[in-house]
């Protein structure tokens, strides 16, 4: 399977960009890869799986989604090693690279929005199956898993419809990322479920708190009437109960609230957020299970769920 | 240098007890490592370093120690690739093992209290460099970076004293670890100093910040005239602020509180709380320096300083 994969890269006849396919070739001349050495290497157990992690390292470490990530995967393959390296964004460092295609780990999950579009292909080359965990962009047929981002949303948004809320604001992630725009997508498509399309309010953050506390700002200021917010990360919707605090808005009186995650901050916030809860440790499990059998039209898509606390 | 090291293992010349020379030994056998293998895996370069922190993963990850010391450590060798894996209490995982030996790292960087005293010693026999973040056991002679943990605690009982404070108190952390254990012994020396030995005023807590609840409540019930306490780690100092807040004890007239780390929970507890900084990006980078020679006799001791905020 790999060296199938890996020969299909080599051979063009995956739908690669033909500047991804020319990064990969001049790559793998560059490190001396042949095809011989990648079924030497997958013939050969390591006994481990990298986890390569595409955010800066403090705020990879600092949250607690990659450490259930972590523990989702080990009970998958408790004799294995998980190898956590971290990639920054823009073209993965030589050095990583030669790592992961060198022989030292039996398969690589991506986490997060890799800044390398041809790092897949390079790794695949040399015989390592990848699997990603979040949906690919769609220039990429790459294995996968994901939460269901898009249903998530729109149920958050239906339980502010149902609790009589009328104008119901979003504060966004960043639109280029899967989890971005698939949550937006599920908030127009409540809008539209509710028949008010039109009553669309956005405003875009980072997925980290401060940005969600200027958002929110921003909101009250375009849309005055706004009585409901959902916010496409519980940083982000911790951010605006710190504005909404600061601004005199009882929350959920006057202002009701819905984050995505189920992050630990969810549950101390004050009121308590209610949320969508993603299947993190599954999503880790379901990510190793899939590098058995990485090819590239499969995909798991798993269910979220909402958590209710005081906040709506 | 990582040959010498490995044969001095095997030839038992250095001071490793009889239980753990047997094991490396056996280990060694099982796992077809021969001498000829450790110069064969040393003259390859990989081009990565593994950070084995042993504690739970949950811990490891949400605390930001290790992201502090993943930094300094990269600063170092820009590169190169910092791999992370995680080790539980106990014998090492045999795929932990056969991963840090099977030619896939270059050095390996020891963080926390290891379970497995032959760890140390079965990768060396492989010809790969191993330094300890954190003083070794007393039974274990291996190059290590630490903290100046001990005069680090002396200069926080120290300002405690010069605040006026006369029935001092310390929350220390487990005394088989090396950090509770030093900083304990600080504890002492800085009591002896002021002439007052025998005021000691003992309660144990395992750095969390639970413990650290528990046991300022048992301090003052057994001590009902303490006016200050130095707690071993900032976790443990702000339970101890909770208890205290809890008990009507106002912090700092009441009761003054020192704790150690300068963790991001120092600077965000109510009161501010003064504490003892420790250099952990330095202790990374220092760590990997010492790979390039990690004879057994070398040990590299930062000094601490204090952070003076609120709390006393």
């Amino acid at each position: 399977m790999s060296s199938a994969t890996a020969s299909r890269v080599l051979n063009r006849s995956a739908p690669v960009s033909a500047q991804i396919a020319a990064r990969v070739e001049s790559a793998v001349r560059e490190l001396r890869y042949v095809r011989r050495r990648a079924s030497a290497a997958t013939s050969r157990d390591t006994g481990a799986i990298a986890v390569v992690a595409f955010a800066d390292v403090l705020r990879f470490h600092a949250d607690q989604f990659p450490v259930r990530l972590l523990a989702g995967a080990q009970r998958v393959v408790p004799d294995r090693e998980l190898v956590v390296l971290t990639a920054g964004p823009g073209p993965a460092r030589p050095s990583l690279v030669r790592y992961l295609c060198g022989g030292h780990v039996d398969g690589v999950l991506l986490v997060g929005r890799w800044g390398d579009p041809a790092l897949p292909g390079l790794v695949q080359a040399a015989g390592v199956p990848v699997v990603a965990l979040g949906r690919p962009p769609q220039s990429q047929r790459l294995a996968h898993v994901d939460a269901d981002n898009l249903s998530g949303a729109r149920a958050a948004v239906r339980l502010l419809h149902r609790a009589g809320r009328r104008r119901i604001a979003t504060i966004a992630g960043p639109p280029d990322t899967a989890p971005g725009a698939d949550r937006l997508a599920g908030y127009r498509r409540a809008l539209l479920d509710h028949g008010d399309p039109t009553r669309c309010a956005v405003a875009y953050g980072d997925f980290g708190s401060r940005s969600g506390e200027h958002a929110m700002v921003r909101l009250l200021d375009q849309f005055p009437d706004v009585d409901a917010v959902f916010a496409a990360s519980d940083a982000m919707a911790v951010g605006a109960l710190r504005a909404l605090r600061r601004l005199g808005r009882r929350v959920p009186d006057d202002v009701a609230v819905v984050g995505f995650d189920d992050s630990p901050a969810a549950a101390s916030a004050r009121p308590g957020l209610t949320t969508v809860r993603q299947p993190v440790e599954d999503l880790g499990a379901r990510a190793v299970e899939l590098l058995r059998d990485p090819s590239p039209t499969r995909s798991v898509v798993l269910p979220t769920h909402l958590v209710v606390r005081q906040s709506c």
